[in-house]
């Protein structure tokens, strides 16, 4: 099955707006093993609406277009494909009570406006938007199905899942799973699963990147939901398994919540003192709701007066080994514990650039000491890239080293 | 004069890759008062590439393609142009050249497909590529202009600007100026300049907005490049006057960078104290390289303990008027101060949800104290938005506040 995807907009011919659209709706088509053969973006404009969805719909069996539905006069993707099917817009009296009922839940008043957008054009049919008032839209061109959706992303994204996702996977359901990792490289990651990443295969792999963090999404198929989901979960322990340490989460979790969990679930708490980020560890262990209950706080240390007054590092140490040194690392670890009460301890100096490196102390060197109930640790780095990577990458590898040591007996 | 967009690649059409070049095209070509009809994404596939270049190079007068340039075996563009003109590729000595070039002046060896993308379609012309290896290609296709620029985002931006700029604007030269606004909507910017901002004028304004900055964005055309550089700086100046203080900077000033400069000059230094924003303030204040000549550090008190004992918070004001709460930011503004010999201190702490919220303080409410040589302030706000967008608001406003104070005199 092919698939031309359609966006519409002036903001978008325009550049003013980046269709993200079109490439969600194209990976979300190609899970389905559908392959999406073009994609086309046309402005607020009817003859050239016409013209796009006559070409796609001769060209491929589905045809998905995002964009239009709204109230304003330059809105005219339902007047184009009422157009493009020779028919008229007639208003559905359904959709217009619901979007009646939509402003009146919010206490406002309905503009008339709004009810140009229960127009239908006869020969399609509406589709419920569980998030905003324009309804979608369906309908057989030639020999293709064609869809329109809304183009607010969020309104598109759930209307997509919930509505036209079912109706493209009638025989086949559809489990998703996401295994993220911390550690290694992209290639490295996909070397350890390269067995199970045929792309013809049932379940599907596929490896991304961001930020450091490598993550494996596994969509697996079903002649039903709960077939498709055991082969997506069968799939992900086998992928956890083969990844080991590397795995650190599962779908929506992020490498800050689940130092929270576990913390939380040892009933410990955290203090951290750091340098380089300049508070940057600190903004993302606090980016989870709820981290005060085991976030204590932190000290950034950025000038050197501060590492030896408010953690207690020595001036002889500082001047001796350098602010960016093993053993600065491991009493900002342990000064941080001190000051805040706390069982762990992480500190955290480095060198982000883009000047400052030499032939022993590199741009990019980070030391991370992660200082325990029991005892401690320090970790040396060299982070390749800017300022703003490194700076990234040291503050998410230190989580990831406070996360190994609160899974070691 | 109007324009089609061609993106090529699997890639994009697949919907793994999100493709920037076409708005990023559009948007400059939009400046030169070209208006792009149309956007289309083909695969790496040379009869689509052909039907795609037809149908554009009958639509507009100016075609732009980007990607399908490189040396593997699915970058066929090259190809589809040379199909599409009727004619064969011949090797490009001089690109031949340039391409060994490049390689050898990295040290390493040029592999032969890396000699196929000296290739050119007769009749066509190649276009100096200033950061990589694929040269551009032009031609004139029916009534219309062609050119085809690399896929890499910033190898193609760099060859559009340099290469292609030039042609397209022989008659007009152009001249960009960006005015930052922090503390008003974008709305409200769009009004106080709206007699300014007539699409069709000389020179074009335009806004945009990116939590909680609003750009104003001035591009003046004229005779010769100076008098578009004169025309777009007297707009500037005129754009500055009208917004007052809420103007924080130019071009790629950021307000991090701008505090800091503002710091520097004053030769006087920062330390923070912030609760909710849990390091993001300082992780912001050093994201500028060279921010320790002006940040001594900071203390993330996010506990209530630690605000009183690292910060002298007094236990008594803590129990009385809540961790959230004015005279806590002011205290906390002061400790920072204190704590790290600064001059200046900013104190932060709110409530950045999702939960937590009450009648008299309310998800979003953020107090920012700040402390200078001479006396200090507080403000209070009610930040909308998710616990990220406060966060990231409350860390600018406090950053702006600073601005604002650090230029009274």
């Amino acid at each position: 099955m092919h698939a031309v995807i359609i966006a519409v907009g002036d903001e978008l011919t325009s550049g003013a707006v980046v269709d993200t659209n079109s490439a969600y709706l194209a990976a979300r088509l190609g899970e389905l093993g559908i392959e999406t053969v073009r994609h086309e973006t046309v402005g607020d404009d009817v003859p050239a609406l016409i013209e796009a969805i006559s070409r796609a719909a001769a060209q491929a069996e589905l045809v998905i277009i995002t964009g239009g539905l709204g109230p304003t006069p330059d809105d005219l993707t339902r007047q184009a494909l009422a157009s493009a099917l020779g028919t008229k817009l007639v208003e559905d009296p359904r959709q217009a009570r619901r979007i009646e009922e939509f402003f009146s839940r919010r206490g406002r008043q309905m503009k008339p406006s709004n009810r140009a957008q229960a127009l239908v054009p006869r020969g399609a049919e509406a589709i419920d938007n569980d998030c905003g008032t324009a309804p979608g839209l369906t309908a057989t061109v030639g020999k293709a199905r064609l869809f329109v959706l809304p183009g607010p992303p969020h309104e598109m994204r759930q209307m997509f899942t919930l509505r036209v996702l079912p109706e493209l996977s009638a025989e086949t359901a559809l489990a998703t799973r996401l295994v993220h990792t911390f550690g290694a490289g992209e290639s490295d990651v996909a070397e350890a699963i390269a067995d199970l990443m045929d792309r013809r295969a049932n379940p599907r792999l596929g490896t991304t990147a961001q930020a450091g963090v490598v993550t494996v999404r596994i969509t697996a198929r079903g002649p039903d939901a709960q077939a498709a989901e055991r082969l997506a979960e069968k799939t992900a322990e086998l992928v956890r398994a083969r990844l080991g340490e590397l795995a650190f989460g599962a779908d929506g979790e992020t490498l800050p919540a689940v130092v929270g969990s576990l913390l939380r679930s040892a009933g410990q708490t955290l203090a951290v003192a750091e340098s380089c980020t300049g508070g940057l560890l600190g903004a993302l262990l606090t980016e989870t709701p709820g981290a005060s209950e085991y976030f204590l706080g932190g000290v950034v240390a950025y000038a050197n007066e501060a590492k030896a007054c408010l953690l207690d590092v020595p001036q002889e140490m500082l001047l001796a080994h350098g602010a960016v040194s093993e053993p600065v690392a491991e009493h900002m670890a342990a000064g941080a514990r001190r000051c805040f009460g706390a069982e762990w301890g992480i500190g955290l100096t480095g060198i982000a650039g883009p000047t400052g490196g030499s032939k022993e102390k590199p741009l990019g060197l980070v030391y991370i000491a992660v200082a325990g109930p029991r005892a401690g640790a320090v970790h040396r780095h060299v982070f390749p890239g800017t300022r703003e990577v490194v700076r990234r990458r040291a503050a998410l590898a230190a989580l990831n080293h406070l996360r190994l040591a609160l899974k070691r007996p």
